[in-house]
């Protein structure tokens, strides 16, 4: 099974249950977690999630540390990708992720790892370079406007779907409806924070964590002007955008375009 | 064999060389013609291409005209492209055909329908939205630039390639080094006017036409501040780019990432 944690950032360090999620995912206690830190610059990145990592329980996680491409396909790196049952990518820039990693071998490993079972994850920027296409950067705003979004290539764990991270808390509604406006076979899927995007064989997305992910989906999309606008951070118009909004334990069925819902109900006074 | 016939644009009609290289790719005078224009707003764009594909020696080339989503999946359509041997995405403005079939079930067969043999060719906007990302509008220049280039879904037909068009008449070398640099896994492919590249089985690029075609490859690429640079058009830094200019004849083999030159001799005096 290929699996893929897409969390929107702001993990809760105090009770990360997205991370137990993953850990679990991968193997709970016989979990071998490699981190990429790569997407931050801070010197201490790698190490703060091992040690996370461990309180969590897992035994030995490796941070593979290094900062040129050149580093990328060093020997224990390959071997680590190798043994991993769950490779995880923090936060922060993803264009570094992609820029660094970008058509190395570990690239090719990561990606042949995930096809063999290994558990996928990322935070933040670790999230958008799960996908082909990635929104590298943008404005905030709930509606459409041309300018908004920055596209670039992801490492390509998923042709479908175009995450978007922060959610709620960064206002990135209207990006993630200019981005699947521009080709609606893609899905936007916008994580929230301490919210993880679980999808698995490419074909399932359920929800876990304290927010919610917000499935923008474009397939019966009836028309849009994104195309004629180029310039000027104009507004654009589109008509037959469908939305769900998930939260806890709901999922989405991507062959089928389907949600399904887990309702909550508040206990009675 | 999948064959992708990607030209640069301004095909020059009264010797057309390169769409005959593409009619005897689709099976010379056996071929069976199908011919996309929603790139184009013109209300003639089939018509002009249907004429030019039947003065050279095609029979009954098939335009699908229709300018709205809804009718993209038109059972004749389907049809059509079901028994094509060769599909033709004409010029205009390259979103105009990921917003109308992205995500269609006409999409789903025209892939499927390069997968069984028939060979896809565009021109212009035609052939940026062969690849998965593709370069949707930008700013001229030599030198690679923050926000030159805007990126966005492309039709697929090849997750390994960047193509641009109106290369060397449009002076975009630095939208497509700049493309290449966020992921450097990228294939950059700059196709000049009268030019096509041709694409085998995702593997081998063979160049045919006046012009040439410039191969931007980032595989060796050392370092850059690209990732780091996300606003302001401020240029940005990229060591290690490997380019290749190749004209009519050249190739370049996409996994080993070698140009083979055939050279071209004035005669003497």
């Amino acid at each position: 099974m290929q699996t893929l944690v897409a969390i929107g950032g702001g993990i809760k360090w105090k009770n990360p249950v997205i991370l137990q999620e993953f850990i679990q995912r991968a193997g709970g206690a016989k979990a071998h977690i490699v981190i990429l830190p790569q997407a931050s610059r801070e010197e201490d990145t790698g190490k703060f999630y091992q040690n996370e990592f461990k309180k969590l329980g897992v035994k030995n996680p490796i941070a593979l540390e290094f900062t040129q491409r050149i580093n990328a396909e060093h020997a224990s790196h390959i071997k680590a990708i190798r043994n991993a049952t769950g490779i995880f990518f923090g936060g922060g820039t993803q264009m570094r992720i992609a820029a660094l990693l970008g058509g190395t071998k570990l690239e090719d490993e990561i990606l042949q790892a995930y096809h063999r079972g290994a558990v996928v994850s990322g935070t933040s920027a670790g999230t958008a370079i799960l996908s082909t296409l990635m929104l590298a950067y943008g404005k905030p705003g709930a509606t459409p406007r041309e300018g908004m979004a920055q596209f670039s290539p992801g490492l390509g764990f998923t042709t479908k779907i175009i995450f978007d991270q922060h959610f709620r808390e960064r206002d990135r509604f209207g990006r993630l409806a200019y981005a699947v406006s521009m080709h609606p076979g893609m899905l936007g899927v916008g994580v929230d924070e301490n919210t993880a995007a679980i999808v698995t064989n490419d074909s399932l997305i359920t929800v876990a964590g304290s927010g919610a992910v917000t499935i923008v989906d474009g397939k019966e999309l009836v028309d849009t002007d994104t195309p004629e606008i180029t310039s000027g951070s104009k507004p654009v118009s589109i008509s037959g955008l469908k939305v769900h909004i998930l939260t806890h334990g709901c999922s989405f069925d991507i062959k089928k375009r389907k949600a399904t819902l887990v309702k909550k109900f508040s206990s009675d006074d």
